[in-house]
């Protein structure tokens, strides 16, 4: 595999413009599936061929980890007063799960160091449990026992949420894939929460329904996983949040307590929404274990344009009519072909060919990986200043940065910033944070979009939230892992600060 | 104003074969904005027109409140260990807002009451804040003062959310009504919490956009109380629900904390999204002060039919081209004609009326209360079942009840069960509770779709959560409100239950 970098001029005045002319279009939601905005891309070609590639592992050797460093030295972090894991536990795992405990070094290490090789646990148990009452066993004992807990769905994570930080027990859900019902009335499709996200989408593309999220990790990354990481993803925009999509959750509390929260209703106004609390919670208040999510009806109609503007512009609309769609997509392209604002482009209405131009786009976080060691943030901006911090970035890091580059979900205000270097190194990480964090709080944006704060950005929430609401979060631990045995060193900072 | 009763035949084995028809419609996301069932609805007629009618009171004297019992009589409630309002209170609340505490007997008796008249609190005290701060100055000194208080938007809440059962101090978002910010880039709406929705909709008109929910109550309705109730209506099957479009909230703790979660992005994925706690809630947790939602562009082609089929059926369609929605109704018409699904109907597309055909929706709710005492339930159910409980109830409960009917939104399987008789009789009552909620729990449904708990169902929540659940709800309110003053006696049972 080779590496190609696109590198696209950046005229701010015109992309300016250009955002106010995709907002028109971003508004009409019912043409509109996905605008992306790709500034500047390094994309990634295999023997010539442009194919989409599942983000998973080789891992059957241990070279995936070499050359990570622990985290609790990297970054100088105190283990916790949790237990450590005992013959006598692993005899209880045995029994509770035969042949289902995995201690294979080569299996860990892939379990233990994170998709971006930029963190490294030093777990020496992973469970896989089938069943919720499973799960539930496991918890009741870790947390009587005082073992802390990493729940792992696909491991796709960018902010080391899904990797132990020392020894915890990896409670994967990699064996808990079953789908449990759909509804082909009501479009409800309800299933544990080790399903891979691809293969909903396979199954459901059968029943002429469409997931209601969709990302470039989507051959690897559990339901259950991007549930408790809120997943964005590309189709954000058309079809909402997860936060309105997830109907019901199944989770497992610390204490090993099932919490059913399980509706497939659209709408269930009694008490507060619980499972609210778990959606983006990172693992750290329960084991999302099933997930009742509501999914369209595959549209009939799917047209992809890729344009050559001042950025590369991805733009995928859905309808029900392909007639109609095409005649909107045309009008749209007309004008602002007529107006300059796009030079190029090409569309697409083959699957082949739409699958083709999104492998552009989804394997742009692959590419870098291979690049270099990768500085990733993932940021919400006002639309208006969204590609700002690029061009500021580039300026203040110089050629110590071998790429910094933005790409990201325009419709959503959500940028993607990279910065790759030839290594890790603390006197260009320091360069960026918190200056990055800074400039952010001061831009009214989020300092993190769709990708969570994991291990990696949990100190730097007070950028984004009060110190009120990081306390009242702090509080809802306590009440649901009074131990703190769920997810620890994640998402939120240690409660004394 | 005079009152006509329409009754529709119910042909179950039509309805069900028009349900899988209309569900292949309400798929269509992009077409469709609202799908309404109207079973067998009551109709209001005023000089012969149609015209759309604001839900709210003429309670310049103390009519409104007779007849109506004080609800701790009725529901023989006990008083809970609040602080009695004093003179020193009054001098405080006088001083901190001058000429905005309320005593005027008249107005207090309309803010005492519910709309449907079922309800009566004896509160002496009405506020009257306009800014966040002056919210948080009330709450910060009732808190001390161990006084309850009743947050209060446009009180046209159905299950008794919105009025003091006691001597609540009642806090009124009435004059909490700018609008703060619009964003035409990214359709971003912040204002105050008591700005009625109507307002806010004719405010995004002139900008092009449309709020993304409409209600029967729009005229009174404030936004606040909307998000309080998190209120479903009539575009929710198009725009999704408020914890989608909802972006960011402040609100007031019980204590006077301001919160601010005042975000105006569409993805932020930094820590617990505590904003989703206070929707919902029903100012149980919080007093929500100001709002942050994600508007749409306005659809450039609306179409509604009004057709007549087993049942009376509303569908309005929107999106950004007339003659493609026209070309897609008349489609669809033809099918549903062609094999007497549908026998009649009429089609508007000119915005008076559009208007006409929804009044005859809009307005059932108020005919309903001129016919006589409403036992008025809002429930959820797999769409399969939707309308076995309306002939199963009027089986049951034979000529006791004057009329039981069933509405809604067929789209969301959320439908409204109205049972009418002279006047509240608690043996009637016995025969619907619990034997109804029972029925819903046994079918997977909602008690309470979109009208929440309120004081009228916080004991039934049992029927649609589980007791874990619920308990975890109560300790979030301990946390939030540790000596209960907000809104007592309100969305969830005792602690000690």
């Amino acid at each position: 595999m080779t590496c190609r970098a696109v590198l696209l001029c950046s005229a701010m005045q015109c992309h300016r413009a250009l955002f106010k002319r995709w907002l028109l279009l971003t508004g009409r939601k019912s043409m509109v599936s996905s605008v992306h905005l790709s500034m500047s891309s390094t994309l990634s070609k295999h023997n010539g061929q442009l194919q989409p590639r599942r983000r998973q592992f080789h891992w059957t050797t241990r070279y995936w980890s070499q050359g990570v460093e622990f985290t609790h030295v990297r970054y100088n972090v105190q283990r916790l007063g949790f237990a450590a894991v005992t013959t006598e536990d692993m005899m209880f795992f045995d029994g509770l799960l035969p042949g289902r405990v995995v201690t294979d070094p080569d299996i860990l290490e892939a379990s233990n160091v994170d998709w971006l090789r930029t963190l490294r646990g030093r777990s020496q148990v992973l469970l896989r449990p089938q069943t919720t009452e499973e799960v539930s066993r496991i918890l009741r004992y870790c947390n009587n026992r005082n073992l802390a807990v990493n729940p792992q769905g696909g491991n796709t994570g960018l902010v080391g949420g899904s990797v132990p930080v020392f020894d915890e027990i990896i409670v994967s859900t990699a064996q808990m894939d079953n789908i449990i019902s759909f509804n082909s009335n009501s479009g409800v499709l309800t299933c544990q929460a080790g399903c891979i996200l691809e293969n909903l989408s396979n199954y459901l593309n059968e029943q002429d329904f469409i997931m209601p999220l969709d990302l470039g990790s989507k051959g690897s990354c559990h339901i259950g996983g991007n549930v408790a990481t809120n997943a964005g993803g590309l189709r954000l925009l058309r079809y909402g949040s997860l936060r309105g999509t997830i109907l019901g959750l199944e989770v497992v509390l610390a204490d090993g307590t099932i919490l059913n929260c399980l509706s497939s209703l659209r709408k269930d106004n009694t008490g507060y929404d619980l499972k609210q609390l778990f959606i983006g919670a990172e693992g750290t208040l329960g084991i999302v274990t099933t997930v009742s999510i509501l999914c369209p009806r595959k549209p009939a109609a799917v047209s992809v344009a890729f344009l050559e503007a001042p950025f590369y512009i991805l733009i995928e609309t859905s309808g029900s009519n392909h007639d109609h769609d095409q005649e909107k997509l045309n009008h749209f392209l007309e004008k602002v072909m007529a107006c300059g604002l796009v030079t190029d482009g090409t569309m697409a209405t083959e699957e082949n060919k739409i699958k083709a131009i999104w492998a552009l786009r989804e394997r742009i976080s692959e590419a870098l990986v291979h690049d270099g060691f990768v500085y990733k943030y993932d940021i919400s901006l006002p639309l208006e200043r969204i590609y700002e911090i690029v061009t500021n970035m580039k300026n203040r890091l110089g050629k110590r940065a071998k790429r910094v580059i933005g790409y990201g979900h325009l419709g959503d205000g959500n940028l993607h910033l990279n910065i790759v270097a030839e290594g890790y190194d603390q006197q260009l990480l320091d360069s960026i944070e918190p200056y990055l964090y800074e400039w952010i709080a001061q831009h009214c944006g989020s300092i993190s979009a769709e990708h969570g704060l994991g291990f990696k950005k949990k100190n730097f929430i007070y950028f984004s939230k009060p110190r009120t609401a990081v306390h009242i979060m702090q509080q809802m631990k306590v009440i649901l892992d009074p131990k703190g045995i769920l997810n620890p060193y994640k998402t939120l900072p240690p409660f004394s600060q």
